[in-house]
């Protein structure tokens, strides 16, 4: 059986200005990847409402997940609840359990509630909410759109949190074989390889050290088996070089 | 007169597994906002036909360039060229000029042309090269469409060859000011400064130091004089707070 897939939508300003560098895909990819499901597409858009509603229109269809990061803080660029809710159809309003759950955390900490922070409570109809145990604001599932926070510890607690939900697939298993020849010289062989293997995925990713240049195959797949006989293939090609 | 605009198409599997942590796009980033050129999306796909072709169809019409990494080594998972050809309905084979530029790069090092590498000389019909100053293999423009490496310092040499011939919009120009309250403090005087200086964009980045919230407020935009003048607003309410 094929297994899952999943798309990103990474949204804010401050990603494609490149004033920050955004680390919660590269995270996402990492946990998707042990969980067994394949993330497939990821898009970046800046804190604007057509670019996210459009996005989550393309992607989520799609896809059995997308996974959104940034837009749903206290400001008024934060607007990524909003563009959910209209993209997914839903209304949406400040909603008493989300509401409950700041006022509770913000009473613990002697802050006032007040408007921008009541925006946080904005949550579509229908949604589940995703726990938020380091800022209390929750993050929220709809249909299969996963709407979270865009600071990474928030981000990475609330995608620990999803991957206890979801059913993931075999998991992908992989092998990476060090070739101290350049690309050039072993694509043949690997090209063959990778026709007679069709079903595992076979990456190559070149290096130089030291002056010469070497590539890391990466061999990946949900069958073991399949993946020792390919990697043994490869190492008689390559005799000694390949470790 | 508004600034150009820009997408970006990161190719590869080993991004989208978590293999790899990309840096191509903040860096790429970073060089268009200091080029006054508008980076408005940000793609990521598998090196898979269908998403790549797809991907330049749906991004060069909308913006005035767009960038793509990853996909042009010599081996068969390389198949960007091919691709970009495709999308823009261009013919593509080895060209003599890309050929000579290899064999003459191959002939220094005292390395042999094969087949395989001979397919990095795969060059759309119409396109123009980019020049590769570390391992020969040329980039090329087709259309509006900048084909990259997408080794970081082979990327970055690229891009630094292409901007020299792009031109860019005004500088975009930013100030970024620290303001140790919470962003629900902020949220509302914020708001407003946005909608009084629509022509400035107003980032609000949290952060938390020493168990204490605050916030960088970044203001983007291409007018100093506007820049100055919200950026002394909001120093004005919040007091001795904002630096």
């Amino acid at each position: 059986m094929a297994n899952p897939t999943a798309a990103m939508l990474v949204i804010g300003d401050e990603i494609l200005s490149g004033r920050t560098r955004d680390s919660n895909m590269h995270h996402l990819a990492g946990r998707l990847t042990e969980a067994g499901i394949n993330l497939n597409e990821v898009r970046m858009v800046a804190d604007d409402r057509t670019a996210i509603v459009e996005g989550v229109r393309a992607l989520a269809p799609k896809h059995d997940h997308l996974f959104t990061s940034g837009g749903i803080g206290p400001t008024h660029d934060d607007i990524t609840a909003d563009c959910v809710a209209e993209a997914m159809s839903a209304s949406i309003d400040v909603r008493p359990d989300a509401r409950a759950i700041l006022q509770a955390h913000y009473d613990r900490q002697g802050i006032e509630m007040n408007e921008a922070r009541l925006r946080m409570a904005r949550i579509p109809e229908g949604a589940t909410l995703i726990r938020n145990p380091i800022s209390a604001a929750p993050g929220f599932t709809i249909g299969n759109v996963h709407v979270m926070a865009g600071i990474p510890a928030i981000f990475e607690a609330m995608v620990a949190g999803i991957l206890l939900s979801i059913s993931g697939g075999d998991p992908v298993l992989s092998e990476s074989i060090r070739i101290d020849r350049a690309e050039g010289d072993i694509a043949a062989r690997l090209g063959e390889l990778a026709e007679e293997f069709a079903d595992l995925n076979f990456g190559s990713y070149p290096f130089r050290q030291n002056g010469q240049y070497g590539a890391h195959v990466v061999i990946r797949g949900t069958d073991a088996h399949q993946i020792n006989h390919a990697a043994a293939l490869l190492r008689v090609a390559f005799g000694d070089d390949a470790s």
